[in-house]
């Protein structure tokens, strides 16, 4: 491909990108297709010369796009929306376009330089404790590529401090034990998994019935048990923002308990931590001033798009520790001097993009004032929602909600009935809801959160969640009308 | 920021992206900063308002691009070129314009597919056995964001093999012992020491003085003595192409004892396994059909910009035992008949990008010829200039140069004396090259893969190094010319 054809090319994606993003809402949310249908329309062999353009164009339209899950879609209820916006596709399109590596600062000085100050500006407008800010003492932060990674380097370095660094060499974690409930996301399960943390030392600790919040008494009975078996309690992953329900756990009261037995807290703010950026949400923030590490998702509510989870941490040796290995090939004097970030010590892979430029763009184009405009648009979407399912007998909610998830189910009835309300909704394809099980109680979760999502696309949802509600669960007096379902 | 806005800026953005490419061969390779340099160019704090378009353009001119270290450089020399070509970068970009998440088949349909489909289009490429093929019996492919995560995964998947799974409960890993050689890459050490196999129980196997390769011998006499020792044998890694001299471990030897073992048999092939692109380079697949995994970067050679590492298994159902955590809100029917992949347990992170656009994208717009003719062109350049350094007795080639490494020295001078040719001809900021060790001997090493070095590059390199050789080591009858260094 030329540079000319590059450029003719390169503008006419700008426009389907455009094109594609304003007109969204017109398609199908789910395409109605089964597995193996994509395939069956590409050719099974790779092509035997180059082709034009225009010619892999026509295959977007014509494969691509009609089989995709539009998760920029209005009405995309579904997960938490990953949302992008128009700024932060440019910023990945320059990434792409530079081809640079960020492992270390010499290996690109701006890409490291331009990311440790975009986690202090995030740290700024988010009104995060000094103690994660790059220039204090032991703190910093790091853009990693999911929260999954975020915790399982939280774990890292957890492990790295309980056990004095020797499990660098020893490979022992037969005694090691983590605490979480069985609201954390779970990204958390896994990532102990790999660290070598199985079920059997992953305590999951007694939540409250009503708030799905971690009961930290338990905590602290569970942590004293297994001190008193000889064990090693090293990690607690508080959620600030459960998936299923938007729980928040009680941080304070547990780093009473971290701090005390000298655990790792991690919180997990990916979902909702990003609320901060809006001063009447702060309260999303409260204990972080004592965790050892945090992490939040701009690549959901914020919209600079996945893959960008901020990572911080107070106690950067300890995730130096987990993480430095330092062959020839990679030493540098600027990091010897300490005078640079290495960031590929504060991560699992090796190779990163720039991905800074995404939030750099997207905090200088668009500004925080959208950012903050849209979650208070979404918060007071998702109330309103509320007071119309409190006000139907029909329905029942079944959890706090804080900010913008709403989980209901018919009440009174069996989980299958909740079951069919959601897939009965999910068919039709022009809304995409999840369902979750909460203490064994089936809930359809109403995630607001999508960039273009409005009141108009809330009230439809409403309306037909209603309309369906009337077909599986008939008045008494309702006569002669179709019963769906069980 | 507008549609409008977008696409100005977008068509501005294709145009900054076009420009620099075709005129980073006018730019210092390496930028002559400090630590702290770029962000004393930008604002400590967030701006207040939102930014138009040209000013943040304006910043980039002004302070991203010069103090980048460039990579897609022609004289970029230095690891392995991590290159970008312009049908990937459109691949990127409609990546992050439709934003969707590609963790299970439901969620994006396309995404999943298209990948599943490439992976067989590379594997046909690059002529792999059958074994990886998505279709057959027990194996697949994936595209990972790293070398370093395919690696990650192939110990997990060895970890959960050779404990039955047992080790999901019990996270025991205290008798898993692994093997490799001083010349893999750091990211094998670094992904054992993750998944709970420290240092301790990492055996480094001897290689050949001349050819860095793995000795097959002394890797069974360690697995005899570790067994003997009531240790477990679980993983075996062998290099196609190390990073510090491109040296190739003698896989189908290896796979001999790990066959009578029942050990992983992972093999590394992310800087040379494109290689196979071109039908005479082929053998650097020996051994293949006879491994558990293996991974190969298009990232590199190939052009496909970062972060694309295709993974192949012949053990799924390792992978998938190792990986799998499903709660209720990631459930779905398709995932459960069977009949669709779910990415997700194929690797660490939940989320997931539509990387498989830019691999697509670049064979399709590209064709795979280009990338033939790209590795033709690098071996024969490196063939030549390995004769230029084997003619001048300055110098000593250190080990085999089987494709687009050479590692060179200046002959029977103390390290010190190469070091200081590298960093002079390093610090003049024209070509960019790295240093290693190889068994206690500096070597500088030229790696010829960028996609704009052509045959004047490698020459004034040769020329650039020649000129500081004399300065360095000057003849016995040169008089009065200055001497550099020790």
């Amino acid at each position: 491909m030329t540079p000319e054809e590059f450029r003719a090319a390169g503008y006419d994606l700008i426009d389907l990108i455009a094109d594609y993003l304003e007109g969204v809402d017109q398609r199908r949310v789910v395409p109605d297709i089964s597995p193996g249908d994509v395939r069956a329309m590409l050719p099974e062999r790779p092509p035997a010369a180059p082709e034009s353009w225009s010619q892999v164009r026509a295959d977007v339209d014509r494969v691509v796009l009609p089989t995709l899950s539009h998760w920029q879609h209005p009405n995309w209820f579904a997960y938490f929306p990953a949302n992008t916006t128009y700024s932060s596709i440019l910023g990945e399109l320059l990434s792409a376009g530079l081809g640079v590596q960020g492992m270390s600062w010499v290996t690109s000085p701006a890409c490291t330089e331009i990311e440790t100050l975009m986690l202090d500006w995030m740290l700024e407008l988010l009104d995060l404790p000094d103690r994660f800010r790059s220039t204090s003492e032991h703190g910093g932060g790091v853009i990693q590529g999911s929260a999954s990674e975020a915790t399982l380097v939280a774990i890292l370095a957890a492990r790295w401090r309980a056990t004095g660094g020797a499990v660098n060499a020893d490979g022992d974690t037969t005694k090691l034990v983590a605490y979480t409930t069985s609201q954390a996301h779970s990204s958390i399960e896994k990532g102990l998994r790999i660290a070598g943390v199985g079920t059997y030392r992953l305590r999951i600790v007694d939540h409250l019935d009503d708030t799905f919040a971690m009961r930290p008494a338990s905590l602290a009975a569970a942590v004293a048990a297994d001190l008193a078996a000889g064990l090693t309690p090293f990690f607690v992953c508080s959620t600030h923002g459960t998936t299923s329900s938007m729980a928040f756990d009680p941080t304070t009261d547990i780093a009473e308990v971290c701090e005390r037995h000298d655990l790792w807290l991690h919180v997990d703010g990916a979902m909702s931590g990003i609320a901060a950026l809006t001063p009447e949400f702060r309260w999303v923030n409260d204990g972080l001033d004592r965790a050892d590490s945090y992490c939040t998702n701009p690549h959901k509510w914020m919209g600079v798009n996945f893959d960008c989870t901020l990572f911080w941490t107070a106690d950067r040796r300890a995730l130096l520790g987990a993480l430095s290995i330092l062959p020839e090939y990679l030493r540098s004097a600027a990091a010897e001097s300490g005078a640079a970030i290495d960031y590929r010590d504060w991560q699992v892979p090796l190779g990163r993009r720039f991905r800074a430029l995404k939030l750099w763009f997207n905090l200088r184009l668009d500004g925080v004032g959208s950012a903050q405009e849209r979650i208070r648009r979404d918060v007071g979407l998702t109330d309103e929602l509320a007071r119309w399912v409190a006000n139907d007998d029909r329905f029942e909610i079944v959890a706090p909600h804080p900010l913008n998830l709403v989980c209901l189910r018919l009440a009174g009835q069996l989980n299958e009935v909740t079951d069919e309300l959601i897939d009965t909704v999910n068919a039709a394809g022009e809304f995409h809801v999840t369902r979750t099980v909460l203490d064994g109680v089936s809930a359809l979760r109403v995630s607001v959160g999508s960039r273009t999502t409005e009141r108009e696309h809330v009230a439809r949802l409403w309306a037909e969640l209603q309309r369906i509600a009337r077909l599986l669960v008939p008045d008494e007096d309702d006569t002669g009308e179709l019963r769906l379902g069980i």
